[in-house]
């Protein structure tokens, strides 16, 4: 840990949420399954969940470019899930809208990392603890209901109009917070996230998720660049950042 | 309690915050006493603190009727401070800005009426919890943290760019929540606040406070207005809200 990243130094502990601080893969296919044996279709429930959430990222980049004006990711998941049972030959015509819906809150109804709460819990004791998300705000307050995140606010992406890592995303976050970027750690499990971060002049905690993707997942994930702490889970975060 | 007032149908129960669930007048005036220690003026903290709140409420007024463009409360409460001590002739010219800047923050650090955060406790179990405040998401979550609030989620009148009884501060926050109005809860200990929100399509509950002007409050605080539910503290409210 660099000496300017002590407890001291910041006031708030941002997370990224999904794969960092909730298991979206088999919160997903949980309800895929449950979906697929209601209405009689023949899908593997892992290999949907993959292959919705590959059409995050691409689904984003057009309101980051500015081609299409915000819209949160209930209207993308809910694109997504659509293209995505076409490219499976799922046909979704006979399923009720108000089914459709349901599935598409999985996303709201995500279950904790297992070390999650416990870290959480001995931060808030001394930081500001939020979720910085793509996440709207109503998901994101759903989903800590749902999981039991103890967070103390959440600030969704539909509040900063901003999908990260587009750097509003994270400076309107520090700004709404009415703290200096440097004064604001992300804790992210994805290098991407932490890099546009670390631009934005945030400070930066890497956590390996090995199994975001599944047991499938081929490598462990390693920490890709020159971040503040890099540690094993959310409790080894929070004794690097309180125990020194 | 009307019928339809019953546990089941709402899904977030807000608050106002100052005067319901924090007791401004005592936290204001303690850092105004302190402050006048500091630098030797001759003040009466209550006093003090009472006209100060005295133009809150005028203050709001340029931004409601779209006079003024919006700015936070840290802004006006900081204009109202200047103009408090200019009334009663104290002169602030040879005190640092960064002073004045921490008694100003007085409203950021106020505690919580006894009874209030173990009715919260318990009404979290149930409902989405949060500030409904013309605190902006800053000045709210670090009041949070101060006094032990235990808010789900904070959405500040920055977010919502409106000043309760604007009915876009209480519209504007359900709809963050994905919630249509009438799933949405106010409780206050205001009956403007209440009639407002009443006629956003949200349901009401009314808590005296009767010592929320000091002890020198003449008359108790009456319900005056026709709202789902009248408690006596948010425990009560708690009770009636899950108890049936």
């Amino acid at each position: 840990m660099s000496p300017d990243a002590s407890p001291r130094s910041v006031d708030a502990v941002l997370f990224d949420t999904f794969g960092t601080v909730v298991d979206w893969r088999s919160g997903v296919a949980a309800a895929v399954a449950e979906f697929a044996q209601q209405h009689g279709f023949d899908a593997d429930p892992g290999e949907f969940a993959l292959r919705w959430r590959a059409r995050y990222q691409p689904a984003m980049r057009a309101v980051r470019l500015g081609e299409r004006e915000f819209v949160d990711l209930d209207v993308l998941h809910r694109e997504n899930l659509l293209a995505t049972a076409e490219e499976l030959g799922i046909a979704l015509d006979r399923v009720d809208d108000a089914e459709i819906d349901r599935l598409n809150r999985a996303w709201h109804r995500l279950d904790a990392w297992p070390d999650a709460i416990a870290g959480l819990t001995r931060l808030k004791r001394h930081f500001i603890i939020g979720p910085l998300s793509n996440g709207h705000t109503a998901l994101l307050t759903n989903m800590a209901k749902h999981a039991g995140l103890p967070w103390d606010v959440i600030i969704g992406s539909d509040l900063t109009r901003a999908y990260k890592p587009d750097p509003e995303a994270y400076l309107r976050t520090a700004a709404i917070l009415d703290l200096p970027p440097e004064r604001v750690m992300l804790c992210a499990a994805h290098d991407e996230d932490l890099a546009a971060a670390q631009r934005a002049g945030l400070r930066t905690a890497f956590i390996p998720r090995p199994q975001e993707h599944g047991p499938a997942q081929r490598a462990d994930p390693e920490p890709g660049g020159s971040w503040d702490v890099v540690a094993r889970d959310v409790p080894d975060l929070a004794a690097r950042l309180l125990d020194g």
